[in-house]
């Protein structure tokens, strides 16, 4: 019972010193790299650095004992970070408390939903979130996190969450460039981009081996926020007007329910629910692709279950939304981790640096985090995506378009909106045109074939009808248009033959298109008939009583309907086509 | 050109004294219910009575000359006017200039919508709404608007758009009863819902014919107006506190522009669209209705444009929003309507009574108004449907449950919005989750089976997969879930083959899933092979990459694919079963 409930005690059974080993190792490197990233997020999510480290905490460990992923690395991620901006930005002003009290609200709002969700085994909703809208989403989200960086690049005072609200206040702040600021970015944003392709051939130059290469240049963003803190704080550039993160609290996080007022909790209700389904599509993809890659698996609602744990975890200790990240847990992956285990020690290596270094972190200069944001991010960009879509279809190119453009030009939340709007939109267009084909006896045959494409025989007085799709609401009205439009101007029809064998469904709305079309064809001396109708739909139409009502029959193959309702032409033409091969080509 | 645009130029044309006289009969029945109703509809609509004789006015005529349907009455139908009242109530009291221009924007913004989505060919979008959700929205609207017209029916102040107000305000506001008010209401009622069935008879036996006594039986209303009116007047019955309607405006309504403020555009938006639909829903379903009694065609785009055309023209004539209505549509058939000039009669009729006869409607009493709302509405209730669908379908019976019970308790947006809701994410359940099988083959064929059904042959190393539905977004991440659960803990898996014989599309979503299950199985040493693919389907799969990092290749067929696999298997189990039936029955 409780290995189902928790997956540690599967892995656990087998823990022994050589995965104790592996895990220590991914988690030192895993927090080298995510005590910098956390402060980093928290300022994207416009709140204390602190909040990101506490998020690099109890989160983890929540996960470690609920999560089915052993390499997912959990901890605060960008496009949340930014999410969790939009959405604490219309309830209260950056640096506030309500602004706080805000990002916890949603952590608390999209943990329930996700638990929710899992509980109730509702995965399959982050279905809603087409390939196509959520690339455009990411892409879009990357390029609104650039921009919004530029504040901390540059110096200059800029805000804005839309591309054309940051482009103009970019313009009209530009007198307020900070060259020390400007120069200090430069410096840590080019060491950075050099160390994601350089730093591990240097470090095999000087005699490392191809592992420890790797594992040292995981250390670059360490070794940034050191050299840059270290020169900050030597060159008294802190009063020259070069933004630092500050004084940051030592020790733990306090534990606290996010207590809001019932309006804040409404106005953030759906916002958390779009950060929730966000954070958990991108994080189950990531689960998902490494997992595959030791063939273990992932099992979705309980992936729902742990992160909605551990954001609820994260509400309670001070903390932002959460969710799986791509980088670190690559990182994590290669490092070697083997079972969730790593997760926790890096929740405990978090936990030192916050009760150990934060006075050190002082003079840690704004824009080496921004720094790091923007090499993040740069990862996330994929606009080459795009034309590739639109080559391959249309409507999913235009889907993604419009997401890219609404979230740019309008933000985060209408541009997901505008997605997964525009994607179900398409969807349901397509379902609402099943494919459809009007048939024909194929002479001397028991074979029915689409009439547009075949040489077959018809009866003026039967028009038989094949139907190649389950009947539900979104193509009941179809069949209802579909079936009066060949009946009207028709005076000679006397038979509706609706052939069922790709029919493996009919939901109420369908069954009451069913009878509107039986009553009518009545009210045009019409008689409807079905054949060739699965088992588990006659099981279930006769339940109703469309059967009672139907004025034709039921029949079992659409050649017995044939030779009931034109007994003389399917045996004619059986008969005849001995003698020849009426099928054409094509 | 010009027949394409206006119907009229079509049926015009063939148009002579006979079908006029068809016409015009049918017009004098309709007018004669049309002049109660819409008054009575205004009322439930919160707005002056004229309001509602305005909408019996241009607009039908707009209706008669773009419609596409012969015999459909528009005007102001019940659930439309109880729409109408909650979302004017949102935005100003019910009494106030702003009320009755914000049923003016309503009629614009759907008007605007619906013409839009004619125009733009989306009437697909009305798919959105189920059969069982609109059977039991109507059902819930027709209990709202009832309980609403008890405050008429009894002289009791009471208010509320929900059964809980309703009810909490009829307890605290019980001392209010005014007798004379309820004596006359339950006349009304009790004459009206005798003539349903008993007026016609009676008139028979009077000597008249089966369809002139009919006709007269139409006359009910008219004859309850008449009655109760000289009543209230003859006994002084309006200054004994008997509520009447009061002074109407003489004369036509003056051309005018609901020019509102943006807040008020945006804040009846979206009730405007809900108010669209289901007005456009159910019109277009009487029209359809009818016209397959004569073997005539409803064009539904048509339909979208006519509706939206006759909205306009409510909205620039101070009227209420409008639509086809079930029970004067189905008077104007059985009266004779041969063509949409009984409609444009009609309009006639209703402004002539405008002119002349408002004086004589001073002493109308609300509580006969309320009375032919309540008979009006007594006919939408269906209650049996719901026990009907549930039984059919748990599902639809939930949806349908969950949309009467939320229209009860929270009102009518939130009503129709959860059923839709509610429909949309089954219907998204039902479709993420498609039929697939792993089959083998059925020994000395070439034909590929279940393996769960029928008795098959497999190779360890290959596993093959059908895939019974279309692939994209709802169901893209079940098909990388099923695939990567089958490799999960399957060592000595080599191939795996997707069988795409029923596969008609393959979206953006699924195509990358197809590459993430293609590079998650290259990761464990598995190669993907498709087999059957359709050949819409290979094309596009052509515009991208993915066939050239596909591990494996594309088979015709699936014995191809085996052939080439396991050619030992493939042949050695066709020569095999020349001396064996292997096929299992079920």
């Amino acid at each position: 019972m409780l290995h189902r409930l928790f997956p540690v005690f599967e892995w656990g059974r087998g823990y022994d010193r050589e995965s104790f080993t592996s895990d220590l190792v991914a988690a030192i490197v895993v927090t080298i790299m995510l005590v910098p990233q956390g402060m980093a997020y928290a300022m994207l999510a416009g709140l204390p650095p602190q909040v990101g480290l506490y998020g690099a905490m109890l989160p983890l460990v929540i996960y470690a004992l609920l999560g089915s992923s052993r390499q997912l690395a959990v901890g605060p991620v960008a496009v949340v970070a930014l999410m969790t901006a939009a959405a604490a930005g219309e309830v209260a002003a950056q640096g506030t408390p309500g602004y706080h009290l805000a990002a916890l609200v949603i952590a608390f709002l999209s943990g329930a939903i996700l638990l929710a969700l899992g509980l109730l085994r509702l995965g399959f909703l982050a279905n809603f979130l087409s390939h196509p809208v959520i690339s455009g989403f990411i892409t879009a989200a990357g390029i609104l996190i650039a921009g919004s960086q530029l504040r901390h690049l540059t110096g200059i005072e800029m805000g804005g969450s839309t591309l054309p609200a940051l482009v103009t206040s970019l313009a009209s702040g530009i007198g307020g460039l900070h060259l020390p600021t400007l120069a200090l970015s430069a410096a840590v944003l080019g060491f950075l981009f050099w160390a994601r392709s350089g730093l591990a051939p240097l470090m095999r130059r000087v005699g490392l081996g191809a592992k420890a290469a790797t594992l040292v240049a995981r250390g670059a963003l360490l070794l940034a926020v050191a050299v840059s803190t270290a020169a900050v704080a030597a060159l008294g550039l802190g009063t020259a007007g070069v933004a630092i993160v500050g004084e940051i609290p030592r020790g733990m996080p306090a534990l606290s329910l996010p207590l809001a007022e019932p309006g804040m909790m409404t106005a953030l209700a759906v916002p958390a629910l779009m950060i929730a389904i966000v954070g958990y599509v991108e994080s189950v993809s990531i689960a998902q692709t490494l997992a595959a890659r030791r063939r273990q698996k992932i099992d979705v609602d309980r992936e729902l279950v742990a992160l909605g744990a551990a954001n609820l975890g994260a509400s309670a200790t001070s903390a932002m939304p959460v969710t799986g990240g791509l980088s670190r847990s690559i990182v994590n992956f290669d490092a070697g981790a083997r079972t969730p285990a790593a997760g926790a020690m890096t929740a405990l290596g978090v936990g030192l640096a916050v009760l150990l270094f934060t006075p050190l972190m002082h003079f840690l200069p704004r824009a080496t985090l921004a720094a790091i944001i923007i090499v993040a991010v740069a990862s996330l960009l994929d606009l080459r995506a795009l034309p590739r879509i639109w080559a391959y279809s249309r409507a999913d190119g235009a889907a993604m378009a419009a997401t890219i453009g609404v979230t740019l030009l309008l933000g985060v939340e209408p541009g997901l909106a505008a997605g997964v709007g525009l994607s179900l939109l398409m969807h349901l267009y397509r379902t609402s045109r099943p494919h459809v084909a009007i048939v024909g006896q194929v002479p001397g045959t028991e074979h029915f074939r689409n009439v547009e494409r075949h040489a077959v025989v018809t009866d003026p007085e039967i028009l038989s009808i094949r139907i190649d799709e389950s009947l539900y609401f979104p193509n009941a009205r179809f069949l209802e248009d579909c079936v009066m439009e060949q009946v009207a101007g028709n005076p000679r029809l006397r038979h509706v033959v609706l052939m069922f064998p790709a029919v493996n469904a009919v939901d109420a709305s369908a069954l009451e298109s069913l009878e509107t079309i039986n009553r009518m064809l009545a009210d045009s001396d019409v008689r409807l008939h079905l054949s060739e109708v699965k088992g588990p739909v006659m099981d279930r139409l006769r339940r109703s009583h469309f059967l009672d009502a139907l004025t034709g029959e039921v029949h079992l193959t659409q050649f017995d309907a044939l030779r009931a309702l034109a007994p003389g032409l399917a045996e004619h033409t059986r008969a005849a086509a001995r003698h020849e091969t009426a099928l054409r080509p094509g």
